[in-house]
């Protein structure tokens, strides 16, 4: 039985499981969850996750939620395609995780604040951006991208030489940075560059991509 | 060599990795960081963690930073004490990994920004706490402890039937909130009142609150 993914492409945490599953080469089918007609709060939802937030994978009898815990199974539990957790190696996987809760604890919160301001908030609610929240998270991004551009001039990826999780969930959060105006943060620092161009072309992320544009 | 973990253990996630080590008996020493000296930011110590946070461990050539990264490696890599990641089992393991997003995405910020404005903020900043962020975070506190006492009432711990990492993450932040005058969020909800008394009579636990009461 393929596992099942609700969600929708368009959300975030939702195309990092899409990456990670891609990158693995496992098959899945995707679930739609209407949050316009509140999906996410029928019964049957909160069922699978009490939070009531996408995603939600299904794997036979487990069923998960959270996106960095359902990447982390994918990893762990999948040994075709790429190598995202180095369950294997001890101090590998403790960088891995590392970088992860990086992207989890400084990255995201910010980004998730500059994105939901810019390209939602006037989208899907019809209200013009606080600038003020906005430049406030502009300004803690600064020593954040500053650490990533020190990090990746001697690290080709931020846990390691090669591509993993912490990697990964970076990638549609700065695809929708790069729609906004202050992309050059991303384009001035050169490793963090590279990087971004090196990881956006992978085709895992590429048919992700092609999926969000579609469904905008 | 034994293991240097830098912070003290008044900071939670300080806390947490002491209750971590205890747990899996795992000697270590503590490195004081005077955070009013801003020795966090200093050079050597930013070489430790870029991002100037405690707390920092280093086990021989391994350095290590943010909390939950730092227990998830002394889980992995050691094997005595208690089985705390469950990574020999990849489905318990995927349970703990969805529990501890859980903390750290819907129970850690909303707990923390309550800790700073009653706790931290009167007494090492002379200022009022803001009662409107109070509120705000109480009233998000109450469907996370109301998800917490359904999947308690079936599940002797958050992840699975025995401690884990999941349950261990909460226990400086809930022993902190216990001397709000919010207390009775965690004592009228009977499933998350018994899972705390509990897990804060745990050996490991017991003596990290000492070495913060001592502290205090």
């Amino acid at each position: 039985m393929a596992l099942k993914l609700y969600g929708f492409p368009m959300s975030s945490p939702t195309a990092c499981v899409m990456t990670c599953l891609a990158e693995k080469e496992v098959k899945y089918e995707i679930v739609n969850v209407d949050l316009s007609k509140g999906e996410h709060k029928f019964p049957s939802y909160l069922a699978k996750n009490p939070f009531g937030q996408i995603p939600v994978l299904e794997d036979g009898s487990v069923t998960l939620f959270e996106s960095r815990a359902i990447t982390r199974y994918i990893a762990h539990k999948y040994k075709s395609g790429t190598d995202l957790s180095k369950n294997g190696n001890i101090e590998a996987s403790a960088m891995v995780g590392v970088w992860l809760e990086v992207e989890s604890k400084q990255f995201n919160p910010v980004m998730n604040a500059i994105i939901f301001e810019q390209l939602i908030k006037p989208v899907f609610y019809h209200q013009t951006p606080d600038q003020s929240i906005i430049d406030e998270n502009l300004a803690k991004l600064v020593p954040v991208l500053d650490v990533y551009d020190t990090r990746l001039s001697y690290s080709k990826y931020l846990a390691c030489d090669s591509f993993t999780l912490a990697d990964l969930h970076h990638l549609p959060y700065i695809y929708y940075f790069m729609k906004t105006p202050w992309a050059d943060m991303i384009t001035t620092r050169a490793n963090v560059r590279a990087w971004w161009e090196d990881i956006s072309a992978r085709p895992s992320f590429v048919k992700v991509a092609q999926l969000i544009e579609n469904q905008a």
